[in-house]
């Protein structure tokens, strides 16, 4: 199709690659099908000309990059809609890659995000079947997001401020916002972009304050698009990425809204002012858990993006001499290159799978759950709890060593590494901050090593706790001795961790001076049980999923498990020195057949991102084309700069000359 | 002074503070006689409104900024130049905190910062005496860059290929761009704002490659700024930080320059185009080394500016509860967040400490250079490239932590953390990239191993290789003992390396392969030495400085330099366990004692960044402000905001509206 030469250097490493790079394609896309899918989609959004930027959009001021963004983002509604009518494809992430284009459209979030990511889903799973009726019917004209962060408070709901009072006089609520810390702050598309919004707020009935429910409310006139009197929103201003995300501020001053603004799935409040409390109070547990796993889908899909940035970069990238005499070498031939990149390659591969595993646990426990029987519900709530958090710290280092790796020009935006650094980095932080998310994970594990103690059996992903508690934990040099090894770890941590607490609490602390006394300790051993659920699943779903692969691709992806493993094992070698029979020399193993799997993965590294098939418009990269036009693209984009298009600026004339110059510089 | 209220977190915080604040900003800035320098320049150029932004920066389009930046950049030039007239005050960093006032002038870097950062010092270091006297000479309306790097090559400097051939007959260097990666990229201010370059470029005379030369070349007239024939000049476009800077690229088409516009303080051309071969091929290893030093002071300040926004907002901030009876607490109280910033205060004043030491050796060494004496040159080389490297990486680590720490609001541009993380990071690429330093370092480090290995003594700041390398490296729970203990673990990490080396060579594999091997081993010897340097120096300085200082001053001195090393220890602990006698019990040990130091700190933690005394406007932080009003300035920052100055914007009418509403939503 394209007449554009491609790189030698990469022409070279294609050839050179051992497996099926189609076969891999499929592979990522969850198969051929999807594939087939998603190119459709990602050819027709593209051959909308008004969907492309004539100017890169960083270019533009705050004010017009919005406006840029609500053009593009409503374009592409409309595009996606009338072609496939199914309001429900018109999704902005899931469980595939199906519409990953839509970075190509809005490259730096779009406005209306949350509409498709948090207010309909919300809907549909916290609103009753006639709410759901209403509020779901096309046509309606509601453009929504989902408030529940405020200036005062983000992970720890509880202390949310804003108030729902039920006046039964006139079967409304009155939405208040009681002090300046009480306002809405960070939803995506609040401020100028939503007319309706779910908001978080701790119901009131009769004096009594039931706790946070969840309220549809009208902001904005649907006509006018006019806030409504008293409602206070506005924009929050901008942000480490997520420029066109219109993250908004929102505050109420004794708005009312009628009673059956209360999504009356779970809880209800009747005319009366009757409180109906849940049957149960976990049900909103699921809505969490999904977020986060699907958390985890995102970050493959970003790394990805990230390495194959880098890769290509490094494919084409030549500088230094290794001998005099030789021309400059790809630095991807630098073995400390290797070290930087292909763990990101190996990473993706990771959380991709670990994610659809994860999946499958949730859509088993969600299941169980509309049964009643909600046996397995702490459990995966504590996975998805550290994964969220170890997955979105690990991948936010990657992406940034990718960006590091690519020198100077990884700072450039038009490599498109800053943006996504932007976008990682964040999810360390939303829908549930680090730290607070390994303690969730950590106040299980401290149940689960009490039930341990007492002899009781465990719940299969912490089982390794029991067995490791007895065991001499012998080290042994292959992945499976990894897996154990980091499993004698987290159990020795855990251990360790929890006798600590004990200790504080008999030496007469309060369990939660204790509980601050152990903290950083918690957080440790909450990552040693991530850790462990990482390379286990990773490694015991390779296994399964090359048996149904031709052999020239099982052969690579169980390189990159392995590498995987044996990374992380380097990683926690002082965690394993501590607390297996690992010796020195053992070590010193680990490290050379790490190297010699970086050597084996070396001639096929382009292919394997070339496996993740994100096409150019979706990386956005002048580093990561398909191509390897490097240095053509940086000129080539930079020459689109305003700045560019003069040869003179005006603040020569207005500035330089009568400031600098009569100042005698 | 001032009215506003200060928060009561911050007063109380204030009011417990062990230590006398003043006696450690005098510290701090060098001398009370330093803070009051910097106090007078601060309030000066504080006291003209036309350097304040009406509306933040970041809000406009990336011209629009440019054209603030340097109407800003020149005012503030000329500002300071009429009042203290020396040309050479009005300078951009340096060893002092004097003039940190320009980051509240510009805060995302100066067009100018380039012509007197690099482009005055290289002519002050490599132009001849009579060229100085020009060129230095005011009122010649030059505004300069440096340009070095080009679009295909960095670090690796023999790869330019920007070329200055010698025409004897017209006595000319022809400068010219043979391709396109051959093109100048990344010089600040050299897009739309300098009309001078000092050019490195190989000189070529009768078809011969004499190396890398610097030249200065005019590239805009003077009198209307218009690129002159033969001068390709313009802006590389937005990049992760450093929005202001206009950075430019730059390409020749045979362009001619006078002979006399070659820097020729060391070679020489002659005439006829004999070459005149510098007496000493080291000398341009003098600018580098400042350059990297340099480096490692700035670093101080700008960790410190980090630190001191966290700690304040963590002060201010209250979430969850540890005590379902209690109030919520200070963030600052919990034992995670302690562990997050702590660490970041101690490294602002271990960069401090090391710089200054590192300062006194640089002159030093560079006073013997002027004798003649080259001897301690490659020992100080090879400490600025570790250093540099590993200050730039850690110190990225600690400003991206401490913004983590900060939560959902670190991501907000106005909290500034995201632009420190730009300014920062951009450290571990700049002058060096981060793993090309370590190797550099590496490289000496196998040299002075051989030396040791022959029974050669080695120099003082690698003496501890033959010490370590015949003890029994028996571990000792100290200060002292954990730099030993660092000792042991750098010497062990050369040997391997280096056996590592050696074997490959005897296996039959030339040195360059056997060097591509050993590439990870190599940095991470170079990465342990620097630990010891970093720990060594650190320690020694802090207990000279607390001789010197008020009882109570000097015991938290004293803490923050032991926090750093136990920090260190902690880190480094798999590398203890493999090449010392520690055990994991030791280890136990300096994880209590850490968790103590903390708990130390704590009632200082307020007090420590205080000291640091960075005002207000050079903070640029709604979180870190010194009267702690958080939430208000978020508010306030964001109404500045161009979308919240109207309603209702455009986009509703122009697009949702004809797009959405139609297609039915």
């Amino acid at each position: 199709m394209t007449k554009t030469k491609i790189n030698a250097d990469l022409l070279k490493e294609r050839r050179n690659c051992t497996f099926d790079v189609q076969e891999l394609i499929h592979l990522n896309d969850g198969g051929i099908h999807n594939t087939a899918k998603r190119k459709e989609i990602e050819e027709y959004v593209l051959s909308f000309d008004e969907l492309k930027d004539k100017i890169p959009e960083e270019y533009l001021s705050h004010k017009d990059r919005y406006e840029s963004a609500v053009r593009k983002g409503c374009i592409l509604i409309s595009v996606l809609q009338n072609r496939w009518k199914d309001q429900s494809t018109v999704q902005f992430s899931g469980q595939n890659n199906l519409y990953r284009i839509v970075c190509a459209v809005v490259k730096d979030m779009s406005p209306f995000m949350l509409h498709f990511g948090m207010f309909l889903p919300t809907i549909s799973s916290q609103a009753s079947p006639e709410q759901q009726a209403e509020w779901l019917r096309s046509g309606n004209n509601m453009i929504g997001t989902y408030a529940q962060t405020e200036l005062g408070h983000g992970t720890f709901l509880r202390g949310l401020e804003t108030t729902a009072t039920y006046d039964a006089t006139t079967e409304e609520f009155i939405m208040h916002s009681p002090t300046l810390t009480s306002y809405k702050w960070w939803p995506g598309g609040l401020a100028q972009t939503a007319n309706h919004c779910i908001v978080m707020a701790q119901l009131h009935i009769s004096g009594k304050n039931l706790g946070i429910h969840a309220f549809l409310v009208q902001i904005r006139d649907i006509e006018t698009h006019m806030p409504l009197p008293g409602i206070k929103v506005g924009e929050i201003g901008p942000k480490f990425g997520f420029q066109t995300a219109n993250n908004g501020f929102l505050g109420f001053n004794n708005f009312r809204i009628p009673r059956k603004n209360m999504l009356m799935k779970n809880s209800q409040v009747l005319k009366d002012g009757t409180y109906v409390k849940s049957k149960n109070d976990k049900l909103t547990y699921g809505t969490m858990v999904y977020v986060r796993v699907n958390i985890v889908t995102e970050l493959a899909f970003e790394v990805a993006r990230a390495a194959t940035i880098a890769v290509r970069y490094a494919a084409v990238r030549h500088q230094s001499k290794m001998k005099p005499e030789d021309p400059e070498p790809q630095i991807l031939d630098y073995t400390t290159q290797q070290h930087k990149l292909f763990i990101s390659i190996a990473t993706s591969h990771a959380y991709r799978t670990v994610s659809d595993w994860l999946w499958k646990t949730y859509h088993q426990v969600v299941a169980d759950m509309t049964t009643g029987n909600m046996k397995n519900l702490p459990e995966l709530h504590a996975l998805a709890c550290c994964l969220k958090a170890v997955c979105s710290s690990d991948a936010t280092t990657c992406v940034e060593q990718c960006r590091l790796a690519c020198g100077g020009h990884g700072y450039m935006t038009s490599s498109n590494l800053p943006i996504l650094y932007g976008f990682v980095s964040a999810t360390i932080t939303y829908e549930g901050e680090y730290t607070v998310m390994m303690l969730q994970t950590a106040r299980y594990l401290v149940k689960v090593y009490k039930q341990a103690y007492e002899g009781k059996s465990l719940p299969p992903n912490t089982a390794y706790i029991t067995k490791h508690l007895e065991a001499k934990n012998s080290w042994v040099d292959s992945p499976e001795g990894i897996i154990s090894g980091l499993q004698a770890v987290a159990a020795s941590i855990i251990k360790q961790t929890c006798e600590m607490l004990f200790q504080h609490i008999e030496s007469g602390k309060s369990y939660a001076d204790a509980w601050n006394l152990s903290l950083v300790q918690l957080v440790n051993a909450s990552e040693a049980h991530a850790r462990v659920v990482l390379c286990e699943m990773y490694w015991r779903e390779t296994q399964t999923i090359t048996s149904t692969v031709s052999k020239n691709l099982a052969i690579v992806l169980q390189q990159l498990a392995e590498l995987y493993l044996y990374y992380w094992a380097l990683e926690k070698r002082g965690d394993l020195l501590m607390f297996t029979t690992i010796t020195k020399e053992d070590i010193r193993k680990l490290q050379k057949r790490y190297e010699e799997l970086l050597a084996l993965i070396r001639p096929n590294a382009v292919g394997l991102v070339d496996g993740f098939d994100i096409r150019d418009e979706i990386l956005s990269s002048t580093l990561g084309a398909y191509d390897g036009r490097v240095y053509e693209r940086l000129m080539e984009e930079a020459m689109k700069s305003p700045l560019n298009s003069e040869p003179l600026n005006a603040s020569f004339h207005n500035y330089i000359k009568p400031y600098l110059f009569k100042s005698k510089i």
